[in-house]
């Protein structure tokens, strides 16, 4: 009893600091698809942020996104996705961009959506894995040595990759279970489904709690 | 053969000036998904805006959009789309926001995710017709005299409401075939199936166009 009331409050709660890494040229859904699953999550120790190189970006279709930290506080994360986008092409030969993460796959979770896993492979983490990615790309990923399956999600160990942009359900709800546990995972994925198709009006009080202060 | 020269160019294009309305406390995946999808027709003559009446937005998880245009220049739009969240609940009842919008189904498509319905009901557009909407605001809805049916996705003429927000394929995907036809549909949504269930390495190249200037 004195043991538990030591320790600090926060040890009780579940916790997730989470953040999607965006850079210029985003796949606008590849972004807020991930964003708006984690932000459903709604529990007291956890947060998402956006993590970029510059303090806004601006995605493939010229939509102007504020970030929320650098991509050097990716580090400190439990849990790190990467975006995906033509800005990917470029990003996998910087070195700038590329020296700032620091990560660590035994403390980490760490994931790509669609081409983000050419940035992943960038950093070393995909080496002797397997790993999906957008159609697009696949020869491109498979040129670094990747073994390029498909699917739509790919995970080894702590190191997931999705494809296809629906494929953010798959790596989101990872990420969810991994965290918070397999009900929060169905509780979340079953809020965005189609009214009638996985959602039915008889689910309006749980689903509510997916958007707390603000319902859809 | 004459008459055809006759003709200024852009008859012989197809087109679609197409818009989402937004709002404060916004749901975020509802505003983008469809923006994401639209953006995917990459015709000459598609354009895509974001119409609010403020010059940016903030989204109910405190995402930042600007939008590029004016609530009321919804009136030169042949296909206007609202967007969802906790923001429809004040708007629905803002009559100045209200005032602004000159819709007409004769000769727009107009439709409303989730529950951007309550907006479609408080402009008059669904008097006398079905309708869906999320689960939390089903009974706002049907207290406005609307017949509201749990299914993903209903079509009155040229008015419709998807709910749920994966139905947003539902929606965007209508709108699509009505402008561009059943085969432009059908290549924007296999765009952003999971890899191996839906879309497949094969379609790369088909897929590719979905993104033209910038691939995922």
């Amino acid at each position: 009893m004195e043991e538990r009331a030591a320790q600090p409050v926060w040890d009780y709660l579940q916790s997730m600091e989470a953040c999607i890494v965006a850079f210029d040229d985003f796949t606008d859904i590849d972004v807020f698809f991930l964003w708006d699953l984690l932000n459903r999550v709604r529990e007291p120790g956890c947060r998402v942020r956006l993590l970029g190189d510059s303090d806004k970006h601006v995605s493939s279709t010229g939509i102007e996104i504020p970030m929320h930290g650098h991509i050097s506080e990716s580090a400190e994360c439990d849990v790190v996705l990467f975006a995906s986008g033509m800005g990917t092409r470029r990003k996998r030969t910087d070195a700038t961009f590329l020296s700032a993460f620091r990560l660590d796959p035994k403390r980490q979770l760490i994931g790509s959506m669609c081409s983000g896993a050419l940035l992943l492979a960038a950093l070393g983490l995909l080496e002797g894995k397997s790993a999906t990615t957008y159609p697009t790309v696949r020869e491109l990923l498979a040129s670094t040595g990747v073994r390029v399956v498909e699917k739509p999600f790919v995970r080894e160990g702590n190191v997931a990759t999705a494809a296809g942009c629906l494929a953010a359900q798959y790596l989101a709800g990872w990420v969810i279970e991994e965290k918070f546990g397999a009900a929060k995972r169905e509780e979340v994925l079953r809020s965005i489904m189609p009214v009638g198709e996985g959602l039915y009006f008889s689910d309006a009080e749980q689903v509510a709690r997916a958007y707390a202060t603000s319902t859809p």
